[in-house]
């Protein structure tokens, strides 16, 4: 079937052109001129992967939802569960210029999808992202109230809530003011906040 | 002065116009053309107020500003402590239409001022209208401390830092899934932080 990994190997190459590309100059400079260039491609061959500037950015923030993904499967579960707890949000904060670059897209995707008019794809993808980190966010306090780590009389489904808005509140703060919310001080809070979840003797 | 009159009514107009625009049909669909159509001016009278999208979205951005600063503004200290600061607190969250179409406009403002390489005016502007929420959160927790309601120990710094990431990330979930984080919810979620920072017996 060569059709087919000919398809996947171009997916691979275009994902990497659209990277280099919002690393480098944002992802407002991602358009299929500029990826088909770095690809080193004819704007046509470009287009049959995404039509429209819609559908580059779909590509765009599936390719960091893989990579999220990829990030967040690599974590070994070693140490304590709190330890691993905060590997896994570490994954998905914007901590250095790789991920922050995958908040920018998130970011973009996001304000696209909200100017659409009505219940567009850009939305139900959107949907899409923010429920798996959602549920991302009810495993880890999960995993913590199994190992016994959580205070008692917490109402989980709040606490799932308040984690998953803090989480996107402070990669929000980190993209705007990278100066103040530094990685440094974003991981402090998510330490203290965890911190004010846990059960004093664990 | 006729002439200083004229300008403050034709600024007034103008944020009308662009405010139903937004409204009506969104952040995305306001142009120089569209609000001049709606206001029933040239473009060349709209354009001497925003050059260029970029003045547009610093004026929209000035004109949920100073709507948010009226509401603030016009609170009355009636009650308790902790009543009047959730009152605040409910004004700066996407809580009903008018205030969803605010944040809209947030978003798509600080979207494109992410988007602008370097350190570009709308970054200024963002920062601005960034601090002044945090500099909220901070007089809102420093009242709470004032009045003895708060927990012995407490560091505001950081407190002040996640009520303020708790804030914008529930107001960008209120925008992303409405029909899930609903005003209720927010406000809930809102009364439960804040709860778990209250002294027992203020």
């Amino acid at each position: 079937m060569p059709k087919i990994v000919d398809h996947t190997t171009r997916r691979e190459e275009i994902a990497e052109a659209l990277w280099r590309v919002v690393r480098r100059d944002g992802i407002r400079a991602a358009s299929v001129r500029t990826i088909a260039a770095e690809a080193g491609w004819s704007a046509g061959a470009v287009r049959y992967y995404f039509p429209d500037q819609d559908g580059l950015l779909k590509f765009a923030m599936d390719l960091v939802s893989r990579r999220v993904t990829e990030r967040v499967s690599a974590i070994e579960p070693k140490g304590t569960v709190p330890a691993i707890v905060l590997r896994y949000l570490d994954e998905v904060l914007p901590l250095d210029a790789e991920r922050r670059a995958e908040f920018d897209v998130w970011l973009a995707f996001m304000a696209q999808a909200r100017a659409e008019s009505g219940a567009g794809t850009l939305q139900e993808h959107l949907d899409t992202v923010h429920n798996s980190l959602r549920h991302l966010c009810e495993s880890l306090l999960r995993s913590l109230a199994d190992a016994g780590a959580l205070k008692d009389g917490l109402d989980l489904r709040s606490e799932v809530e308040r984690l998953h808005a803090l989480l996107d509140g402070l990669a929000l703060h980190a993209a705007i003011q990278p100066e103040r919310t530094t990685p440094t001080r974003v991981r402090q809070l998510m330490r203290h906040h965890l911190g004010t979840l846990m059960a004093e003797n664990p």
